[in-house]
């Protein structure tokens, strides 16, 4: 089983179909960047993982389709219609109104993921991580005043320009684990965590009350992602600090904590001074971390299939 | 004021634009076509007119959006979502995101009608009849049995190849005027009826309750949508049939009467053999019905106009 959010959590899945391509995988998706833009449901991490891994995903940005177009988003923009920020394509369009049609129709997000897998075929089982809507908002102050905003605002529009003073997953308290969710955890021979955002990806699948708890019974590995002491893509150094925990391999192995993360790989260079009080139960190994090609990415999967199964 | 259904009534506009100018025109489109497709509401009459008088239609079909690409609908087949039978285009399809995103919102259509007009700027005043639902719907027979399709499903999936039993705008008696209607009614100089469909575009509108009574008091001309026997375009032979009207220029008179219409344009050809018992009251006269050109349309619109005039 593998918890993921959207560009590192995909590529990262990309290679352990390379290096695992008979293993039963379930995938437990972040939902807490979805949105709704002109009235319809948009899921950024479910659709890049799904996206990624039935070929559609534009491989140059990371996310959104490839052969894509913009016609619907230069009309909409034509009648003045907000916001312009965010970038979708007529082909993205098409899966959000699939979606939002079944949402209305009375389907639950597990299920839709599942009907639009049908079609994309990823070679995982997709599930959202809760089927109750979670909305991660970050808390903003600039001459406007302190308000709370979309994680989406914050970070596509706004591009992590402000400091965020806070970052919540609105509604994850009362939300539950979506079905499938902690069946398969409890099923699953070990867990990764790909190099995913572990504020707003990885973090908030965790403040779903209970998936955190069944992990723990679990062997759980993890890809730092940080590398050198920086983000390899991104600006998880924004989430990091608004939460207080250091941009630093060490840092985010201490924020999963060693209760929780039984393996962490960290890259060559951060190896030698990885050393934090209470880690110690944490088996650290020195991997290259950058996904920059398919064989790489491969075999990073792999050190971490090999760690979890020495640890499991 | 003129009553519309989609592309004959917009054509028709477009020559009363030209034929008078300065004149300040409230249009009342039918919504009895409306559908929802894919969760989105979608009101072809009143996009026609708006694109027509716009300058986005596309001449040629004379509907939907001219440079219009197909992207999202060819999406939407490979996620195997059905209809697969109406052509709506990415353009068409920021329209009625747009105005979806509006309803979900609580606005009324009429006042979102009048948001997206302030892009088009039509030149008119674009009413819905009303703000309620109407959805006309025909009673069909095959070997699946008796059963009621929705109009766009007669009309564009089956091409009326089926005869319609019966032809009813279902939600029509329990609707009301839309906010604005009644009193254009009473304001206007004179009302015309361009040769739109007599059955489902402005019968439609005739069958929401007041609308009719409150034109019995105004002049009102009529441009007959049979020439010589034939519709012109359409197949509004087949909703006449389904109503017991003969497809002719008096037949489609005689459905309206004499109470209500004062004025009737009808083709040259037409009107040597214009006679129908009842229909003495109403003021024949014989004009090109043909709008196959700007000027020609202009000078059928200016015909109108000028019988108007002389009767009020």
């Amino acid at each position: 089983m593998v918890l993921a959010g959207g560009i590192g959590g995909a590529r990262f899945l990309r290679g352990l179909r390379a290096a695992a391509p008979d293993a039963d995988v379930t995938v437990v998706g972040n939902t807490g960047d979805d949105i709704y833009l002109f009235g319809l449901k948009v899921c950024p991490d479910l659709d890049t993982v799904m996206y990624t891994l039935g070929g559609g995903i534009n491989e140059e940005q990371g996310w959104g389709r490839r052969d894509e177009t913009f016609v619907v988003k230069e009309e909409l923009a034509a009648y003045g219609v907000e916001p312009t920020w965010f970038g979708l394509g007529d082909r993205d369009f098409a899966t959000h109104i699939v979606r939002t049609q079944m949402l209305d129709a009375g389907y639950p997000l597990s299920q839709i993921t599942e009907a639009l897998c049908d079609r994309w075929e990823p070679g995982v089982r997709l599930l959202p991580m809760t089927d109750d809507r979670v909305e991660t908002h970050v808390v903003v102050e600039d001459e406007k005043g302190r308000r709370a905003i979309h994680f989406q605002e914050w970070w596509v529009k706004l591009r992590a320009s402000l400091p965020a003073l806070a970052i919540t997953p609105v509604g994850a308290p009362e939300a539950k684990p979506a079905p499938g969710v902690l069946e398969a955890v409890e099923e699953a021979d070990f867990v990764l965590f790909p190099p995913s955002n572990p504020v707003v990806s990885v973090g908030t699948i965790l403040a779903v009350p209970g998936i955190r708890d069944a992990l723990l019974a679990k062997t759980v590995v993890g890809v730092s992602p940080i590398i050198g002491g920086a983000p390899v893509r991104g600006m998880a150094d924004a989430c990091l600090t608004a939460i207080g925990v250091e941009t630093s391999a060490a840092g985010v192995a201490g924020f999963y904590g060693p209760e929780l993360v039984n393996g962490w790989l960290v890259a060559p260079e951060d190896a030698p001074h990885f050393a934090s009080p209470g880690l110690e139960p944490m088996t650290v190994r020195a991997h290259p971390l950058l996904m920059s090609d398919p064989e790489a990415t491969r075999a990073l999967a792999r050190a971490a299939v090999d760690l979890a199964l020495e640890l499991a």
